[in-house]
């Protein structure tokens, strides 16, 4: 039985304009106020967030846009063996969270977890259900990391997901795979499914360390010459890699606890998969650190870069007025106004006959011995002994 | 039941001029005296500390500022099952300590750790009572970090904090829970009161780290361009976050300690809620390293940017020197004084009909070669190819 | 019984142009799409992988090249107890590999591993094989690291190998070594074969590391010059140990797992020469970091070159510059037109019978001075004091 | 009974002239030789060291120096059930040391380590005693870092101190706590006595570390302005702080040695104040690494504080040269001695009436032009917007 | 009884020229050829090497060199219970080493250790013997570190060295200590001389560290004053101590496997006397890395010691020349031509009476204007107060 409804698919791509959110690795907790009670929700927004719904088992499968979280009561609470996965887009909204936390038990606490963001990636276990907070990364248009808080709660039969923002995400390829009806995605439960949303969360740090690594290429010849303005783009990779590192190693943590602590909401057949999962994770804190060492790197060769170009400027300046101050200094000499006729020995030159050829001779003289010099310094022509 | 004494509020906030402790990160502890008795407590200031009581039940609360430790003796021993929370504001006054040692039974080394300020933040669990060191962070209206050390200790029916100094503390809100009679606030016991101190210490975290954000921000720009000072901005802000990181490591640990180690002052039921503080504490630790490993890289930054204008400024000078050096020199030339009468050979330029325009000519042609060999350089206009 | 027949050695060593791949430390996964169902495998090739099977026991030994490993199927199944290695040089052939896990038994989420490369170096244990995932170093003509992943994959009387190309590998000792028929090489089994391609990948990593320390060396000289240029190379040789790095510490877990866990697939006597491995791991690990040191100490060695040479063009600048604008300025002095015919005070040294060897003479004395100057700060001569 | 000798006090403050002991960082150990047989004592004085003695239980003290260690033996022998102090103050008479590994029976490795400083801090169980090592530290009159081991010795009755030299140490609060008679003080037990040594040990970091950081504060200036002088200042402060590091690193370990291993020489009632002094040892470390960082930050500032001393002599150089050479330009222009008589072209400035005043004129607007192009720049004045 | 042969001490001081092998850090292993068979020596030198027997117990000694190992067999085989220590010198001569393998029985893993250098000191037990593997540090005559492996082996009755050149060694103390015949040497057994022998390898390192501090010293002042070279003085120190710390860590990782993992070849007694080795050994490391940091510490010293040179070198250009260009611009402005018949303001100065005094007067001015303006500066005189 197939009951899709022709939603347009919830990750519409419109990862806005680049820096919309200028600093990620800065910002902070929204702790709505130090002291406040345990368990207080962020009200920000009288907007209700997106809510889609997608119910399947093997046989069938309901994808919809619904109003309200009350929607999804009834495929919750059927007898059919379905998963239902609700996934919330954009946080703010307190009634629709305080009702979800009635419907599924969340503790205050976790469910404070799930919407002041950001909060540090983890995983923790309840009675009924494992709440996971993890942090997608994607890449805007202009290559600059977003990244997203988005809270993962799984029990018997459901699947929560609330994503901090309704922009586009990562999980499109899985929404895929159960309307595909693929076997063991339709099969291997709620628990299966968390895995698989998960799965995809670190699959995408992939294409956003690609995109890094371009920028690191394409900033390794601005900072061989030492150009402008490199310091700031080598800067701002750097800090983008930290906001990386921040949201990966905890992320690495969550998939080695998901792993080996023995979990009840995870069955056995499903943990196999998480290592894989937890494989990706190190690979990808792996090549962070490594990005990090070649951004340092690469700040190291602007330096260089700079003082290379200073001393380009240098050399032009020390050669150039190196050659026409003794120039200077003997058409100086030959303006000087001792009397010839006094004395035979005021400058008798000036009335030589070949005194002003003799004169230009010396100074060709001069600049031929300076350029003699630095050629064999190395500083002009092809002579690369350097000083 | 409701018997409010209309104090002032504790915490008047009187956080005064920025620096008015200079240098917080390189504070030293109050030792009396090497070598001096474990137990010693310093005794510097003859007034006695503004003491604040708050005692409360689900039914009543009852606050007042106190003269003397003695005035709380009844509500401690009173048999109605209220936690009693006495705020000691201002340490120095060895008769007032003395005191509350024989009250509450405090061992001496640990009344030496209440009052010989700073101490290193640690959690001691003895038989009658918890005691907590911790310090408190604040941002004076300039940005720059102070701290301040709290002691907590609590037990059976009572909370009894220590503050460095009366002046603004980050507990106002708790006062405010409690005085609101939110359920668990009134109930929870002297062991949640003491979560809800602690825990608002740690949240007065974030505003601090706010402040610094802003910091670090506004130093960027200034960093970019190599401004004179930055250093200077940067390297205060670096010691701040040192005495931020010296003071949140242990305090991780002391959150670390509450909530895995048994103790018996704590209900499991606290102990639920110090897995949030735990979290908090953690991300506060994350934030400090980033913010650390940020302000490192705007030192880099800044010395990009201080080479940047050096190679500017010897650019222009460059430029200059080399464009009037050939110009003068050709000047010179003409300015010799060789006898045109004596020989064809002298200087006949000198009296050619265009010999002063041609003279003109060839510095104008030396001129745009230079212009042309620096536009090819990318040192002036847009053809900005780097030397 | 020898049935070799005449196949062309493997490896012919056809390790193309130096920066074939250009930055191997920046290569990333080649996960197939984020989100992917897991064991997805990459199709890029249409063509079949070269493989070469090796079938030997103490007597008897059979090398050829085959077209499919369907061909491979009669000695895996031949009730010989020969051990049956099949090397397939190539990733990309899908069939192929899907055919590889049917014979094998491998696991999907194993089969993507050995495909999907680059994997970070792992050991798994299967109930039917053990799954090596490593990777191996060679350096291309020009001294570049070149690296490559293969996958070693053993049972019972198998080994399967999986290299990413067909070009050079470090596996012909290996064969000649089955070849020449040493006792424990064609007794030892199938685990036996396993340690010797694993050490023989680890001893693969000497020569490139010697490489290394050959372009550290001639970099030194370089640096210490500051040569133009150096910063990259020393940058290049850096990203190379950062990929060896990456590559080498996951395999000496590689090595330390074999040799500690005990895997069923392993025999004790096999065991006691993976200690050996497990030793040159080490090594290998402790000099890449000894050589990411030096590196570090190259470019701080290049940075002070370089401002040792820029001291050295300021000072050619500094003495030629103040020697000629003292003796300028004397000669402009002589060329003021003051009219000596209106008073005595007007510039008499014009009309004095040895007025211009006078002013020569002064100009003389202004060398010297600055002479003696420059040679008692050190900059001229041997007088080596420094300023 | 008080039966006190007016002796001296032993610590006479004569730590002398700053820089005796120029390098303490880099003081080796004075192994006699290499491969000497172990327990191998130095001798090096012919001199017998300075040796206290200092007697004591609840009722009675007797204090004085002792010219040999056997005038020692009485009260160490009589039935009295006190505590007698040892201090011997000088490492070198081997006599004294053989005689004293006689009296109370110490191991021939423990006395070498007594002896042959400077070991690195330990604490040692043997049967009848417990060896701790470690180091004083002490600022001289300069603020430089001066430190001496000091062995402490103690079993049943008994404690033993060897001091590296007689100069001051820090032990004299402990002699006047026991000269005092406070009751634990006098009850307390050797073991006591020696955690009251050790703890006046570490306290004595405290003042180090005040003066360490009194002096990079004043550093903090220079290196701002870039003063010459200061890296040398900054690289003294490392040293010491490398020195310090090295002494409290170790020293912690045995505070948390004597805390956590059971030893049996230390008395359950004294373990507990050991944990006051470990706090202690791990906030010294902590101030440690904090200074590090500073002193290392400092490096930084100057480096920068240096580089804007040069931007600064570069602006007025080239301000400076870049107004003047224009001007010298203009001047020689009108120095040319073309001839205005051949030609309307040749000129004609010279003849006009107001020719002088024009150029003059030229010259100003000249200077002019700069002058707002510097001021636009940042470079004059205070526009200060940076190049 | 007493039986020495009189032969010549084995460890003629022949520690030849500096820099006999120039990077001692980078040496490679002398793997054969990556993959070959496990167990394979190297055989390079047809020469035998030189052998030194000493055998002794309580009552005699002989001690001679032997021409083969052969020779050696009835020391080893006689029932009296004497120690007997072979002491090869030189790996390289085949032959001699498998016969030695076949007269200990050396595993073929153990004797590629001992014979194919360098590998990483350890320390492996065997049923028979125990296998060190350590390397000696000695200074040759420039002070620059030589490293040398040597291998110890020792079982019941027998020690066996192999050192890799027979040029000098560190352990000539040890066999004076054995000739001497004192007690504990003679009595100890072959496990006591194995300890002696590695006691002794690492004493050997302080004298190394000794040169090392030396050369540190000596480098400071030159770093100081940002002296031409010092960087490539600073790198080789570096490297030394990088060679030294691969050298020292797993040689204190053996110290500390021989004192706590219990081999069987260890008597109990002698195990308390690797306590103080393992403590000279973390010494070691504690000493080298202090020395890393200090080297670290003098390359930031020389960088802002050849800032400081730089700047000195601006200051004398920007003094000198910004003195002289105003000068010549005034003298140019005289020596203009404009004709004074034509005009009253075509400068009159030029025949005023004091027209040409007037002049010098106005420069004596501006260098006058000048000298203030750099004195107040601080760039000249004493008023040191920086720019
Ligand atoms: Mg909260
Ligand atoms: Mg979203
Ligand atoms: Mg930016
Ligand atoms: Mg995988
Ligand atoms: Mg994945
Ligand atoms: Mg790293
Ligand atoms: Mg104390
Ligand atoms: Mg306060
Ligand atoms: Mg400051
Ligand atoms: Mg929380
Ligand atoms: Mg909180
Ligand atoms: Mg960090
Ligand atoms: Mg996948
Ligand atoms: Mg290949
Ligand atoms: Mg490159
Ligand atoms: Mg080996
Ligand atoms: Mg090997
Ligand atoms: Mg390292
Ligand atoms: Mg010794
Ligand atoms: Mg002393
Ligand atoms: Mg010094
Ligand atoms: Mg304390
Ligand atoms: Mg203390
Ligand atoms: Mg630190
Ligand atoms: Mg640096
Ligand atoms: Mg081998
Ligand atoms: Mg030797
Ligand atoms: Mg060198
Ligand atoms: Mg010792
Ligand atoms: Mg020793
Ligand atoms: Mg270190």
């Amino acid at each position: 039985m197939q009951d899709t409804q022709d939603a347009p698919p919830p990750s519409s791509k419109n990862l806005a304009s680049g820096r919309k959110r200028p600093r990620p690795s800065l910002i902070l907790s929204n702790e709505p106020t130090p002291g406040a009670p345990p368990g207080t929700l962020l009200v920000e927004d009288p907007n209700k967030p997106k809510i889609y719904l997608i119910d399947y088992c093997l046989e069938h499968i309901v994808e919809k846009w619904i109003d309200s979280v009350d929607e999804a009561v009834p495929y919750l609470t059927d007898d059919r063996p379905s998963v239902t996965w609700i996934d919330v887009q954009g946080i703010g909204h307190k009634p629709t969270f305080e009702r979800l936390g009635e419907i599924f038990g969340i503790h205050p606490l976790a469910l404070e977890d799930v919407v002041n963001v950001p909060q540090r990636p983890k995983s923790d276990v309840y009675p009924e259900q494992q709440v996971i907070i993890c942090r997608m990364a994607q890449s805007d248009v202009k290559g600059a990391l977003v990244t997203e808080q988005i809270a993962i709660v799984f029990g018997k039969g459901f699947v929560l997901t609330v994503q901090e923002e309704p922009s586009a995400d990562v999980l499109e390829p899985v929404r895929e795979r159960i309307r595909k009806g693929r076997q063991l995605m339709r099969t291997g439960g709620a628990d299966y499914l968390a895995y698989a949303l998960f799965d995809a969360i670190i699959d995408g740090f992939y294409p956003v360390l690609e995109k890094l690594s371009d920028r690191l290429d394409e900033i390794e010849l601005d900072a061989l010459r030492g150009k402008d303005g490199t310091a700031h783009l080598i800067h701002d990779v750097k800090r983008d890699l930290l906001a990386l590192r921040r949201t990966i190693w905890p992320q690495r943590e969550v998939a080695n606890s998901l792993l080996r602590d023995g979990s009840p909401h995870i069955q056995e057949h499903t943990r196999i998969y998480l290592r894989d999962t937890y494989d990706h994770a190190v690979q990808v804190m792996d090549m962070v650190e490594t990005y990090r060492e070649i951004a340092s790197g690469l700040m190291d060769l602007h330096l260089s870069g700079v003082s290379n170009r200073m001393n380009e400027i240098m050399k032009v300046l020390t050669i150039i007025s190196t050659i026409f101050l003794p120039l200077t200094f003997i058409a100086g000499v030959y303006g000087m106004n001792f009397d010839t006729k006094v004395s035979p020995y005021n400058m008798p030159e000036l009335e030589w006959r070949f005194g002003y050829p003799a004169s230009i001779g010396l100074m060709l003289l001069s600049v031929a011995g300076l350029f003699v010099f630095y050629w064999r310094k190395g500083w002009i022509g092809n002579r690369r002994r350097d000083p």
